[in-house]
């Protein structure tokens, strides 16, 4: 067995990744058993280039504490599939460096790369092993009860949609605010979204999934309803809502959009929605679309979401002393209060390329009992605000590789 | 002397607004002078109607340091710009609830209210007083070092573009951002975008403010030019940019933009330089407006904004008992190291309508000296996080009246 270890981070950002690399590099180097722990740069990528640096000089307690508070990712990113001729290339890389297991921090995607790197190297004999770390703002892979990287953007979504509300109430003319919410095929952050009216409040008015078709007719009969009774009508609304056809709003063939150039052009399912209520009903209407900020909010990190995060890590080292290969972290939730989590895995193939959707029993959002059950699952995730370190300006301090 | 005071919020809202609300409260009640505080629903719209509220209530030090930590304007504003014939309505609406004092919460527009109104009493020998309280994000009044609201803006614009540059330097592929930020006729937030370069950072590589001309062949170049030497090029743009000759950036007649329903329709600049820099380079590019979270976030609040906004109001209070009317709160900069300041007013005809721009002296935003000059002022107003009282799900709670 090589005497060091390799990790790499895939996919998109998340406040809570680099999380996942300090628990790595904190177990990989305590545990006794490896020398070094090597990052490659931009995932796989890096790996196939040779861009690999150590990480045992990011080993202290200090540095750990500010990757785990620092924003995106520390090694960068890539969306490379693996091609066959890549296999070869990344042993050849591996053996070079005396490495013997690779650990991948991704989505579904990655864990595809985590699959396929442990299938090639059990054809090839070759005793390296590929260890899945879960991450994704989205929460949509399947077999754990939540992936890290959610809770902190579900804390920014709970936040920022309370003070978006705040914000809309000041005005006595009536207006609706669209805002759109990043989850393109899942709507675990949308239901973040929604929390400051699963908690009791009165908005948001509308809250869609794109799990569940998104019909525009009825979507206008429902913010005239409550313009009604509301000033202002806030509507929470996923990246990725979809008609009965499974076409995303907005983005049909019938659009005309075209931008100050004469290209045509898909505008985001929020600015879509903002013409529509702008043609159909005509009042004051306005669209935020939150964009990076829900997933690179470090300010705004869920402390649970961070040390499960680092957990992951840790317990990746552990599961890959245990002989096991082709297999990502999960999490179960063994209790709601006091909320406690156990670490187990599965086979990374339960994952790559599938999605754990919102299910359908929870469809109806203004059911009492379904709004109880979101916020109990969701409550415990957001929950916790990290001391930061912070420099004399006040902001948070970053460790840059 | 009638035995109340009243207090209105005008213009649009700020994370410090309501903490002025709290100064003028707490220091109404305190002084000995007067029996109630009395809020104006919406403004000057809530004297004119009687949508009047009594604000003792509200004056417990617990319900203070909430209403201070509350985002927007917790007694609504509005856009109402006083008419001849609502002159008498207010008077008699003051008169009626034994009101001596009129202190007016806002921006330029609001002091017009607050000269016009005083005016008014002065000509009719009402002894009634007016006074105004500056408020606003855009941090553009007259004969003040800077307004309450500003600084807590600042600070998320600091934040939040940190954020968004790590966010954006995890991709091997080149791209572009371009982050939008409020301040129509002013580029004090855009200076605070810039910060995270100030400070010496690499990033954002352009800021552009409407005080400088921009010209959009020189911004291609420039993206170019930084696009050889780095992956991303972050840019900060006003949403007021304009070109030589004073027409808004993307807001020319030039413009074929067309929404999905096929009306012509003004994209916001940062949507537009995204289409311009896919149209004239090509590469990956992405826009971000930060919206009305910059002016709501007070989750992010200053501690030294809302502090002083607090002071601000209870200012007020003492200028009112000194006899004066007519005339605005304003800070003079004392020291900037320890950073201190004094109170004092001036008359709201100097503001009302006038707006303080960038001085040219700072256009260059490449000189070094410029940097510090800028670092210098911007600092201390972004400093000090509140310590807010949060409920059991970790926001922070907010009084609503």
């Amino acid at each position: 067995m090589g005497k060091n270890i390799l990790v790499g981070l895939s996919g998109g950002p998340s406040v809570a990744i680099n999380s996942s690399l300090a628990g790595v590099i904190d177990a990989g180097l305590r545990c006794g058993e490896f020398t070094e722990v090597y990052g490659a740069k931009n995932g796989i990528s890096g790996v196939l280039s040779g861009d690999i640096i150590p990480l045992s000089q990011y080993s202290d307690p200090e540095s750990l504490r500010l990757l785990m508070q620092t924003p995106a990712m520390a090694l960068g990113s890539c969306r490379h599939k693996l091609s066959a001729e890549d296999f070869q290339q990344v042993a050849k890389q591996l053996a070079e460096l005396s490495v013997s297991v690779f650990f991948y921090i991704g989505g579904n995607d990655s864990m595809d790369t985590v699959v396929k790197l442990s299938r090639y190297f059990a054809e090839t004999n070759n005793p390296c092993r590929v260890i899945g770390i879960p991450k994704t703002i989205d929460n949509d892979l399947p077999d754990t009860d939540h992936t890290p990287g959610f809770g902190s953007a579900a804390r920014y979504l709970y936040h920022t949609m309370s003070e978006i509300i705040r914000d809309s109430a000041i005005y006595p003319v009536k207006s609706v605010v669209i805002v759109e919410v990043m989850g393109r095929d899942s709507g675990w952050l949308t239901l973040a979204a929604g929390l400051p009216r699963f908690l009791g409040g009165a908005a948001p008015h509308i809250i869609a999934i794109p799990e569940a078709h998104f019909d525009e007719n009825e979507f206008i009969k429902q913010v005239e309803a409550h313009l009604v009774e509301n000033k202002s009508v806030i509507c929470a609304v996923s990246e990725g809502i979809r008609d009965e056809q499974g076409d995303y709003i907005g983005m049909s063939t019938k659009s005309g959009a075209v931008d100050s150039f004469g290209h045509t052009y898909l505008s985001g399912v929020g600015k879509y929605l903002e013409e529509l209520v702008a043609f159909k009903i005509g009042c004051k209407v306005r669209s935020i679309e939150l964009n990076v900020m829900q997933r690179c909010a470090s300010h705004l990190a869920a402390q649970t979401d961070l040390q499960e995060a680092r957990l992951a890590g840790e317990e990746a080292v552990r599961v890959a002393l245990e002989g096991k290969t082709g297999v990502m972290i999960t999490f179960k939730r063994e209790c709601n209060s006091p909320y406690s989590i156990s670490v187990s895995d599965t086979p990374a193939e339960n994952v790559a390329g599938k999605a754990k959707d919102v299910m359908a029993e929870w469809f109806n959002l203004e059911d009492a009992a379904v709004q109880r059950e979101i916020v109990t699952y969701l409550l415990p995730l957001i929950a916790g605000e990290p001391e930061l370190l912070r420099d004399e300006t006040g902001l948070p301090r970053y460790l840059l590789m």
